[in-house]
């Protein structure tokens, strides 16, 4: 085991919003450079960061970087989550969103609104190989990511 | 981007538990306001909430509240997880439980068994669309949520 | 409800690592122990835990720690990604990976690369059942496992 010393200090909270705009129905875009400004700006040399998108049609996920990886999860979340389906929620008898996009719903739902990441040295605590990734499944729009950084 | 300025403050730790009672196998349940609940009891500005469920078969997850959407992840679990698949925790020749149920276990992992939300101002830092779940996939039983709040 | 009072007090930060050795391809292996230790080093008494792996081809899951719902864990995620599919990270004219672990990457993206658990009384706040789970979808390989503590 390698640990750092734990610090006895007074806590800083840290909160910024940033938007990310999508051209396209289902896009995933690399939001790290983002995440890692706020917690810069923050100040919090220790602590953890949470990046949490404020919709429920779209995730934050962290994976691999490389391109070809992206494209494959959006694939995935195709295959696992039939967009054709008789979804009350695309019926306008049940549901009052014109969108149709209740595949959209399912495949925020399954990949999660949000990840947490450790803060060590005034850096998040990720591999160079670790994207953290906005996943757009009902664009093109623009997206609100919350980033709420505590610690020392 | 938006941001809130930093604060050095006092940690306030707090934890708080409740019970979510399911009348049927599979049920969502939204515990958003219980989770609002114990982070007003805190007395946290500005932090993080944890809530996170005691038990592998159920899950914690953060999507649209309308109650077809709601319906919608039921049937998806249901597809992507097949009950009557011949699942060794479902044989007593393998396993000492008797609920048979492998698949509510697949559920919940594959769901997550907890989320992290921010908190800014006093509240939760989700949208109004933003519901909390607790997806119960072997019931009817009791279940324990537990919320962790830490900030300032 | 069940509350703890909160707690006014300064912030300690700890973050400890540990590896993990996989001895097959995909691999689960529990880890609760190893993240207790660190917040039992930590000296935090109520707080948050973070347990993440700093790899996109593997996932840190809570799960129930039977060995057969372990097994059956593992056999979904080959049901729901394919292995043998044709995967443009698994072809040399796309990718430069020569490891063909394009489903790993899913899986790990699926499964989630880390959990958030309360810790109370100095103890992580999980009942026995639960475990924390490295699941290795590329091995035989070793892990490092992040564990960021904080509290008071």
């Amino acid at each position: 085991m390698r640990a750092t010393r734990g610090e006895l200090a007074s806590l800083l909270v840290h909160r910024r919003s940033f938007t990310v705009t999508s051209e396209t129905r289902r896009q995933v875009v690399d939001i790290r450079s983002q995440v890692e400004e706020a917690v810069l700006t923050a100040g919090v040399r220790n602590g953890v960061a949470l990046a949490n998108c404020l919709h429920t049609t779209c995730s934050v996920v962290i994976t691999d970087s490389a391109g070809e990886s992206i494209d494959a999860i959006v694939r995935l979340m195709r295959s696992v989550i039939d967009e054709n389906q008789a979804y009350r929620h695309n019926d306008l008898r049940w549901s009052d969103c014109e969108r149709g996009n209740a595949d959209a719903h399912l495949r925020a739902s399954l990949l999660g609104h949000g990840v947490t990441i450790g803060i060590a040295d005034g850096a998040l605590a990720l591999e160079a190989c670790q994207s953290i990734l906005l996943a757009e499944w009902d664009g093109p729009r623009s997206r609100t990511v919350d980033v709420q950084v505590l610690g020392a």
